[in-house]
């Protein structure tokens, strides 16, 4: 610890370390920024093609961060070194690997991991792709690949190293916390009567005063008022072309409505307001910035880094291979490796699902036969292993048309010129030309016969095509090539049997090396076939294939667990994850205080899980104070070496349980009630005020929909009760900071407040299902809560014009009405949506119009719908029954699953014509008649008349298909005979009226149930 | 110029020397500051007694200093490198000089000086006293002992070094200006494509940009609003206890005012309130601040470090001087040296005046017999020197007093043991007491010897109190003794002959060295005698005494004037302060770029006298496009040694003109009366509007005036036009960065103007006299407007309750009355101030009470009061006739010339008594009685009354005393017979009041001229 860098000295180890690499040194930004991208130096400079290598620190300001000094990680303020390489230097993880080294850490007695993490700064419309570099478990730094910036393409793309001074101090000097950081440490023979002090000497002042400020005194309304006045400034400044202050004001509107948010006055909705305005003028800033550098025309471009790279040489092909000798020609093991910076795990997963599919097609275009072929991968690489491969492509015959056979033959049946043409152009003889009879006409045709091409020429030319057709959910350019990949490729390895595949692809040339687990030496490793690529990386503890990675982790996990007594927790996402990060699993246990176990379950396990990558441990159901991570060290690594990274990951632990610890016991100061005054100041939106306004809405609801809920009174009192209390967690601090524990908070909070086990159910139900597949309420107030709550939403962003449109969706009205749907199916209740929805409306604090509501309750159905579709349903099935009583998605989903029965009988052919007579003769008729039995004439129609009342007499459950069908089908064997008998269009008005009653009258018993016109074969 | 440090290393050297030092190294603020003075790390820490060394890199936002990009070495923006020491380590300047050198500037090679600056930020109640470093006449840092923050005293001083690190690097790699700055320099095996840039590559765009921002478009009522919710923020914060959050606000409030400065939008009283409340706002955080501080015991304090320095310590008397031998005890030169850091100009004049006096004292008191005293002094040496002092003290006989002879005594004339016990007391026998008459009894008394003391012990005795006796204008606190002087102490040095004298003062314990001449080596000089020490300085090429030096000065400034044909402008209060400025003068003469030429005089020499100390060349009256001035490098210094500093210093007044071209450029390109509008905005009073509703009282009351001073119908039109615009150039960039320039400014503008030479004229001179001693308007109209503005300030300001109190008086009320009656008696101009005042009055936006306009003419009166007790009028003479008109000036002074010669004669012991038995009879009557010449019985009275009449009828000049006793003087006779022989107190009424109306009329013959009871005698 002695040894160990203080903190300014590692401010000036990386000043010097970027310096002699060449990067301009720069100075923190004069106005508080959120990081040091938006010093200007970062958030303009990037933009355009001038290369730009910079670094500087920047004390960053975070309020919401906050923790009054009392976290060991978390400050409104933290310290920053941001480095901006542009453009990509070609390894910068390597100089960046470097750059810890020459701080004094050193790699291979760390878990030094990269981490997805994609960067997205909405409010200045920037985003990147990266990861957050993991020291021991501890985020050290952000690092990304710039892709846009103020709506605008970053081109050449910059990559972004921003380290976290902080915590890089606490691990390298093993401290517990930021205040206990060295933070100088004065030289024996220094003149000056200094001391030593720590970052909490320095800071902790600060910590505690400015956390309090913002969190609890800022004043809203002048804050308010401030980012007014800010905006207008910067607006005034842009109209006069004045780029950099305006992007001041920006930055300043920025840091108010960060302090505005950590007040809490900011709602849902009112968030992407502001995000919206501030994305503007980022882009306004943005634009004019890179016009006023394209005015200059670029002057720190060289005229040799203004070439851009042309299309040509983005996807190239290497020399072409030598002709393989004869004796060569026998089939050998193919080797495809695409090494890349750490791909993110899901992208890992889909790579390989696609690179199988891909391999498959590319050998069979290829008219390569092939034996076994194997995809597998870890984040830094992507394998295809062929066995067997040919050595030569499979010749090809290919017909070729010509011109027509009448006008490719003379009379006298000589080729004429137009066929010796085409027959040389074909490289045939003009004898071997056929006649064939194709496309409706006789042809000359030309059997074309190419010789199948060595192997190796053929992959060389197929292989960066078939890299090319991998596809990710995010992609990122990185380098003047232009190529979007999940993350950039540094190295490309093909072997063919012993032959190096030499072929290129976005800017990589591939060669002969593969490269060892990361940190490793030599980062290079010579390759001469297949066999030795995969001996190679066993040797190094790389575990080529994900299942047995994933299982080798179960393993371990499973045996640490056991190690304490205790039983791993294993998520099957998070083990897919977890595996998806390493190369080569070693598992480590830490252990964490035990005081920390009071934390509700939830939040354990989500700061375990989600933050940290952890596997929790429990016994008999109950968490045990110990988690597993698993690093990348292999399984080779010693034992003595761990102690560091188990001290890391434990540190990082703490921390956050003790940030969360922080939020339960400051949430815990007062009743969940007393969170409601605050709900007032969370704004919902602007035309349906706040979430308190809601809240009471939903209350109100609750009791309007008692009576179809059929709820009891002691239901109606708990749910009015849990609905009152729904969102007061929202405004907790510990939800604030981790949203996906809303509703788990609020029922933690609700039973320590004294609430009913029943109230804290209903309120933690109330968001159920969460997600698609999560569970549904089991409680009656449960459901009912949540129903109120996505009804006044979707009636209430209706009645406001805020339907979804398109892709966008901003308050999840998609996501509540499939709730609303899903709810009533699984809780099995009809439920009457239009009426729900005039109750709804009734509260609203503003009008809804009639049609909005039709509006709002078809977006309901047409949920259901897709819903139908998706489990199966036939979609006039679906159609039928929605268009009768969408309304009621339980009754609905019923009616379909009965007429999905009915439509797949034999006797469908005779019940549905039956039918559709009765419908077409009257469907267009504008009045209904009504049935007087004096007026019959024919027995036929007599007939028909008894059947038809006594079907009316049934008992059917509403809605019910097979009540409708069932009591129907009776009348089959009549209705054909009245038909058959009766005329119905006769002259005579009584006659045709009466009759025509009749059949309306048997039309409509299936009202309510089912529009039977809306099937096949109607 | 390859090997210049580019401003990157720049920092990163510094950064390094201080941290070996032992300063902890910080970071830039971040919120927008104008110095690294107000970042926290100084502001807050140099507060309390906590040991605080600290150095850090500060980007300063100074709008007003925005130039567009387009000045050498002023930026909006500019960067510092701060420096905090605190205690002072005892060399702080030594320490600063090495950084220097650290950076690559050999003091060697250059004019390195330290000019006094005091610094002062009233916005922070925050000042301390130190000095400009010139680095061959350009401020290169500013270095500062931090006397009180936030209202407190700083206790330990700090030592605050702000290193402008833009010009460092200019005058380091000998660029021309900012732009032209190397930043960065890629190591030739850098990795990375960045190139090398200059600080105008990187910052150009900003500058220009920022400093329209700031000049132009900022939108005054938006920033208003912002200063109004940071200072409420800030007041927030603070009743809440957050000493930090309320800094940050206030610093927002700061920034916001000088944005609000630079666009014009700030008057000079409202200056003052935007002052008074930044003020007290700091005042409250930095109370806060050190109450936490205190709170948590000081911390940071070692235990030996708060032990503070105790009285006994502050002037501590060294060890007693040994017997000397008798063969010793012949008289010696003694020398007294005090080594400061520098002393400004004005104090060190002042210290060798007080010196001189206080060592004669000294002497004197010490009983020392001694030859000749000279007393001489540099900046840096404050030197006593005395020839053939007496080697041993007189002995001296005290005669001191005991018990009354009664008891001393007994009946048989035997001593009691009163007497016995007194004789013992004072070490002389019984017998040997003698008996005096003293203090109106009969005492023993005692003849107490004593032996002299060697002259050494008794110098090194008294040495500290001559010392401690010398007084300056400012004085500050440095070390731990916390005694104040001009500057620090840094050396002491006594030599009596061969004999080191031993003592000590603030902390300093005296030596037998001196120091040399300024970074010359060795630093530390032995002197063995006081010859030793004069040879040693002047082999130094030091010139102690100051006359010599001027001489020198004097005589090289005029060589270099003549070598290019012309004459140096040598204004005598420069040449002592340059002086003053330096211990080996060497003159040195640059040259600057004729177009500058085009300058007005006044500007250019403003620039060169205040700014840089320059002497001015000129021939025929016009200036030459030369400057010289004045180093200390010693008459010995080598010609080609000198091309570094001469084109440091063109580089320097270079910028300096440019800077003014800037503005008159800017200034001229509109009218001056164009300007008008912005004078609205321009506050000078909140109750009394703006300087532009000022001008146009101005102009309105200038038409009233006109009639008592006369003016022509032509005058009142050039008054009414001048008046109209003699405020306008206060809104003028040139005016604005030079106040001293203002009229100068608006008669050069008015002239680019094309207005009339007599409006020009006259509105440079409404300002005269701008200084004592300054000269008065020449022109009527220049009169005219000067009074009306001065009164319409003095009426307005005490119609809104701001007139002057104790010693403060912010409006400058007591210069304006001095100006309006300086300029009355030098026009000569009769003139009724209560008349004047109530036309003022007249056209105020706000009443003016009859006792307010009371209180403002006495406040005029009293000045006139003061500035003929200064001309050595006798107080009684102005007395009396200041009462009978003080209401005009000039009138009066006449009238106390006359009057003073009067009370000078023979014969005023006859006049004033007849005078005074007149008024003496009647003052206390309560009414005014009529004469009736039927009434008079007496002969002596009808004389009398004849005589009267006789000289009522006289014309005489009003206010005039020579008239009015002139015409008295005929009725002395009559008066003395009058009262010789009536009797005025006789019982009948009639008669009664008959005399004493006629005495009345003779008192009354003074009305308007004097009142003579003031008079002495009477």
């Amino acid at each position: 610890m002695s040894e160990a860098l203080d903190f300014q000295s590692i401010i000036i180890t990386l000043q010097n370390y970027w310096a002699e690499l060449g990067c301009l040194i720069w100075q923190p930004y004069y106005t508080q920024v959120g990081a040091g991208t938006m010093n200007p130096a970062t958030f303009l400079r990037v933009l355009g093609p001038e290369p730009w290598n910079v670094a500087y620190v920047e004390p960053s300001i975070r309020p919401d961060d906050g923790r009054y000094g009392d976290n060991p990680n978390r400050m409104q303020q933290h310290y920053q070194f941001q480095v901006i390489l542009k453009p990509d230097p070609g390894n910068p993880q390597e100089i960046y690997l470097d750059s810890l080294k020459a701080l004094g850490i050193d790699p291979l007695k760390h878990d030094i991991r990269f981490v997805e993490d994609n960067w997205e700064q909405p409010a200045i419309g920037a985003w990147g792709l990266g990861w957050e570099v993991w020291l021991d478990g501890q985020e050290i730094t952000q690092f990304t690949y710039f892709q846009q910036a103020g709506g605008i393409n970053i081109d050449p793309v910059s990559v972004e190293l921003t380290y976290g001074l902080d915590r890089i101090a606490i691990a390298l000097q093993r401290v517990r916390g930021f205040q206990d950081i060295q933070w100088n440490s004065v030289p024996e023979q220094a003149v000056l009567a200094q001391q030593n002090l720590t970052a909490g000497d320095v800071n902790l002042q600060a910590e505690r005063e400015h956390s309090r400020y913002y969190f609890e005194v800022a004043d809203i309304a002048r804050l308010r008022d401030m980012y007014a006045l800010y905006e207008a400034e910067a607006n005034l400044a842009l109209e006069q072309g004045l780029t950099l202050p305006a992007y001041d004001y920006l930055l300043k509107c920025s840091h108010t409505f960060n302090v505005l948010d950590t007040r809490g006055a900011i709602g849902v909705t009112e968030r992407q307001a502001f995000f919206g305005r501030m994305r503007d003028v980022a882009r306004r800033i943005s634009t004019a910035y890179l016009d006023e550098r394209q005015r200059l025309e670029f002057p720190w471009l060289d005229d040799g880094q203004a070439a851009v790279v042309g299309e040509a040489e983005r996807v190239s092909v290497g020399t072409e291979a030598q002709q393989i000798d004869a004796d060569d020609q026998k089939p050998a093991a193919f080797l495809l490796e695409i090494g890349t910076e750490e791909l993110p795990a899901g992208d890992l997963t889909q790579a390989l699902a696609q690179l199988e599919t891909a391999a498959l097609r590319m050998l069979a275009d290829s008219r390569l036969p092939h034996g076994e072929i194997k995809v597998m991968g870890t984040p830094r690489r992507l394998v295809v292993s062929v066995g067997n491969l040919a050595a030569v492509q499979a010749d090809e015959e290919q017909l070729v048309k010509g011109p027509p056979a009448e006008r490719a033959f003379d009379d006298q049946g000589q080729p004429t010129p137009a066929a010796q043409g085409f027959a040389r152009s074909k490289g045939v003889h003009v004898s071997d030309l056929q006649v064939h009879e194709m496309d409706g006409g006789r042809y000359v045709v030309a059997v074309v016969r190419s010789q199948g091409k060595p192997a190796p020429a053929v992959l060389e030319q197929a292989l960066p095509g078939l890299i090319a057709g991998l596809r990710f959910g995010k992609s990122m350019r990185w380098n003047s090539s232009n190529i979007a990949f999940s993350r950039p490729i540094r190295w490309l390895l093909g072997l063919f049997g012993e032959q190096v595949l030499s072929f290129s692809y976005a800017g990589i040339q591939s060669r002969g090396v593969t490269r060892a687990l990361r940190v490793r030496q030599p980062e290079e490793i010579q390759v001469n076939n297949p066999a030795e690529f995969f001996s190679s990386l066993a040797e190094q503890g790389i575990t080529l294939d994900s299942e047995t990675r994933s299982e080798r982790i179960r393993e371990q996990v499973e045996e640490l667990a056991g190690e304490v007594d205790g039983q791993a927790v294993i998520e099957a996402d998070l083990l897919t994850e977890v595996s998806n990060l390493v190369e080569s699993p070693l598992a480590v246990r830490g252990a964490f205080d035990k005081k920390h176990l009071e934390l509700p379950r939830e939040v354990l396990i989500s700061v375990m899980n989600k933050h940290q990558r952890y596997f929790p441990v429990e016994k008999d159901g109950f968490l045990l104070p110990y988690f597993i991570a698993v690093t990348n060290r292999g399984e080779t690594a010693r034992t003595q070496e761990l102690d560091l990274i188990i001290e890391g990951n434990e540190h990082v632990i703490r921390a956050r349980f003790e940030d969360a610890a922080f939020f339960v016991h400051e949430d815990t100061r007062q009743p969940l009630q007393d969170f409601l005054p605050k709900l007032g100041t969370l704004m919902f939106q602007r035309d349906l005020g706040s979430v308190l306004d809601k809240t009471m809405r939903i209350r109100q609801l609750v009791v309007d929909l008692a009576p179809q809920l059929a709820l009891s009174g002691e239901q109606l009192e708990v749910s009015q009760r849990a609905a009152e209390l729904c969102k007061a967690d929202l405004v907790t601090q510990m939800v604030v900071e981790m949203t996906s524990l809303q509703g788990s908070m609020g029922r933690y909070y609700a039973l320590k407040s004294g609430e009913s086990v029943e109230v804290a159910e209903a309120i933690y139900e109330h968001y159920l299902p969460r997600y698609a597949g999560d569970q549904s309420p089991n409680s009656i107030p449960g459901l009912a809560v949540g129903l109120a709550d996505r009804l006044d939403s979707l009636a209430g962003l209706f009645a406001v014009d805020l339907a979804p449109s398109g892709a966008k969706d901003p308050f999840g009205l998609r996501r509540a009405a499939l709730g609303v749907v899903g709810n009533l199916l699984a809780a099995d209740r009809n439920f009457d949506l239009r009426q729900a929805l005039q109750a709804a409306a009734k509260h609203l604090p503003c009008q809804m119009s009639d049609d909005d509501l039709e509006a709002c309750l078809n977006f309901i159905i047409e949920r259901q719908r897709n819903l139908l579709l998706d489990m199966g349903k036939p979609f006039d099935v679906i159609d039928g029954v929605l268009s009768a009583q969408g309304n009621d998605p339980n009754r609905a989903a019923k009616a379909v699953e009965e007429l999905s029965n009915w439509v797949a009988r034999a006797d469908w052919g005779e019940i549905l014509p039956a039918y559709s007579r009765c419908v077409r003769i009257t469907r267009d008729l504008g009045e209904v008649y009504v049935v007087n039995e004096k007026n019959f004439e024919e027995d036929a129609e007599r007939n028909l008349y008894h059947a038809l009342l006594t079907a009316e007499d049934v008992e059917r459950q509403p809605g019910s298909v097979d009540g409708f069908l069932n009591t129907f089908l009776p009348l089959i064997p009549q209705i054909n005979d009245f038909f058959d008998q009766v005329l119905v269009m006769v002259e005579d008005n009584q006659l045709r009226e009466n009759r025509l009653g009749l059949v309306q009258r048997i039309s409509a018993l299936a009202d309510g149930v089912v529009d039977m016109s809306k099937l096949e074969g109607f």
